[in-house]
């Protein structure tokens, strides 16, 4: 039978072993009781098993609390558990509390994060996965293969009626952006009602659509409420936009997969919230099993933060989150990188140099509306930026080579 | 204007004062560039405002990873921040992405939780809120006010089929219990599918409630995609029964709030993964804030663990989570604290002693099936235990009162 895989990076005071089979017992009989009838090839068709344990350092203070170790001392280990298909089948929601329930509420650990998980084949019968991912969301946008997906935000996140971030936009669209996205804190506005943003927005969009030939993405931030959220599915669909945006953590699992199996619009993930549950190294979920869930779900692009960000996280770590989006999962289940904060082209040879990837949604918010020559000198020194990494031109040599992105160095190369 | 308000536990390397506006801007307008249009009066209008500033300990070591302070120094304060009803409306994702969001990311920050939240009261006209809540609990189970609905869950957590499932139900409704529920980790299994599942256990309850006039409250686990859970609810209703559960971090706050919407079963709403939003003390959230959340979503019982628990939460913990459902929010949103996890009687006086209510769902296992005089007996030792507490009687005194309780002591009572 087929068996659902997650891996964890745990701290016990306990023999690790002995707190792997609390981890395997909890998550699956939750009792040591023996019950009438339950058999004993009963308990092993459903039993979680330990698969693998690889010991790692041991330490005197425990990561979070828990029990306390009488000897001082803290053991940590990489340890993958696994499941029977047959336990919950293919129910995302299920499986979630299989895989991260209860298990971070049990006293003898003091860290638990899983940091990756592996479904079987047959998954890939009963989850559709992104309508669109990488491909789709080229074609959609124009923007042939070579270079990442060039973006923007609407900045200030909230505050401006839709006339004027129409404007905006047609400022944007007339700079040649291939994408420009709400922000996650601008849904229905008192000033902004959604309908209103996005009859106003389109018929901007469409309008360049009609002379150029090239219809910019605009991702609506619809994450609302479950009937709400399709209608305002409904309205993007209705006035001929391509993409709409939910804050994935906010909406949930479900909401989101249902929204995504309407397969109509590129669906853009966005992961606020998400410093909650993986900013502590041993408390949570790591982007690499993150990921996974939100692929099957359905999303077509994932915010992966950037290099030289301006938050807490790692180069190390963001280079890591897009490769995990640009592993192959089940054969496919495209989804196309989100790369955002504080670019503005200058980290474009450093993402590629360690990515060797431009299947990327690449977001600049200042780097392309206070460029000294104006949104247009902003997106085309984006562009430069891009055919500058990917010729493998430093960042010295490229400003030189290239006058707007040399005047992007002078002015954000700090 | 009315505004929502969020209190946080935070640390910072900087100025608290520094942190709190910075955390302000970035949930707000979220850019401190100039744009054509924004006047002073619609940055006003929609600018979240740092309220209040509460200066806490000093520490040296950083709680989670952040920016480095300089001087060796880590502040910690309760700070709350708010916001105009305008930016969002009546939208609880967009809500939770606006107080839980991108702050989570900022590196400004060495720890961040969010403590509790305050909706104005307009929020009563737009969020229904629980449809049954305590009183409607007790209704449906035929539990008069002065002791709490005594629960217990099906164990083992998986691998028992419909017909074991019902003949253990049977057995529980026969001794005389109020609550019944699945376990988290069951929804679908091979062995026992959802609809098979309803249809033999409901056919107990029913048959018990012809004869005794007492209809058991069995909570059906419907987690699942949106549609399985639609449908999921359709077959609990079809069977008469009166409630359905819903791991509600796994199935996410629209998915939940739609099928709370639909208003016709009592919500068991399951916390499992709660553990990795809040075991850190300084990252996550808070119950108090997490509970009002859920209560806006509509759910009618709430899980809050239980005194001297299994799990790593301290009882300390576990009071003030029952006393935060016992509050009423906007004049009602009634919800009944679901005490849980290692539970058989031994922990009631102290229960009382420390909330003075009997207004709980109150959970036990081994406590019930493991008991003597067999289930009939771990029952009665229940609500023995409960009269008790609210007598003011010692667990010593009771077990000398009681014959159930005193063997519930001996068995139990190390």
């Amino acid at each position: 039978m087929e068996r659902i895989s997650a891996t964890y990076y745990i701290e016990t005071p306990y023999e690790v072993e002995a707190a792997a089979q609390v981890l395997a017992g909890e998550q699956s009989s939750g009792t040591f009781v023996a019950v009438p009838g339950e058999t004993a090839e009963l308990k092993q068709r459903f039993a979680a098993r330990v698969e693998s344990i690889e010991k790692l350092e041991t330490v005197s203070h425990p990561a979070i609390p828990g029990a306390v170790s009488a000897s001082g001392q803290y053991h940590r280990a990489i340890i993958t558990v696994s499941w029977s298909i047959e336990n919950f089948g293919y129910n995302l929601p299920t499986m979630i509390s299989t895989l991260q329930g209860n298990l971070y509420e049990i006293t003898q650990f003091t860290g638990l994060k899983l940091m990756d998980l592996e479904v079987p084949a047959s998954f890939a019968e009963h989850f559709d996965g992104p309508a669109f991912g990488i491909q789709g969301c080229r074609e959609l946008t124009g923007v042939e293969e070579g270079r990442p997906l060039i973006g923007t935000i609407i900045k200030p996140s909230i505050g401006m009626s839709p006339e004027e971030t129409a404007t905006l936009v047609k400022t944007l669209v007339e700079a040649g952006i291939d994408f420009i996205k709400d922000d996650e804190l601008m849904g229905s506005a008192a000033n902004s009602p959604f309908g209103k943003r996005v009859e106003a927005i389109m018929k901007v969009i469409n309008a360049h659509a009609d002379k150029s030939d090239k219809k910019v993405m605009y991702a609506f931030n619809i994450s609302d409420e479950m009937d709400s959220m399709q209608r305002n599915y409904d309205t993007v669909v209705q006035h001929g936009g391509t993409c709409a945006m939910m804050s994935i953590n906010s909406v949930g699992l479900a909401g989101v997969k249902k929204i995504c199996d309407r397969r109509e619009l590129a669906i853009h993930a966005h992961r606020n919230g998400w410093g909650m549950l993986n900013r502590h190294p041993l408390l949570g979920i790591d982007f690499r099993a993150y990921q996974k869930l939100w692929r099957l779900a359905g999303v077509d692009q994932l915010h992966v933060n950037g290099i030289k960000n301006k938050f807490w996280e790692s180069d190390d770590s963001v280079v890591r989150s897009i490769e995990a989006c640009l592993t192959p999962m089940l054969g496919g289940y495209e989804v196309m990188p989100v790369v955002s904060s504080g670019q503005w082209g200058g980290q474009a040879p450093e993402t590629y140099r360690r990515t060797n990837t431009t299947d990327l949604l690449y977001m600049a918010g200042g780097g392309i509306m206070a460029h000294p020559a104006g949104p247009a000198g902003g997106v085309k020194a984006l562009q430069q930026a891009w055919q500058a990494a990917v010729d493998g031109v430093s960042v010295e040599e490229a400003a030189k080579i290239y006058k707007e992105f040399g005047l992007s160095v002078e002015k954000f190369g700090q």
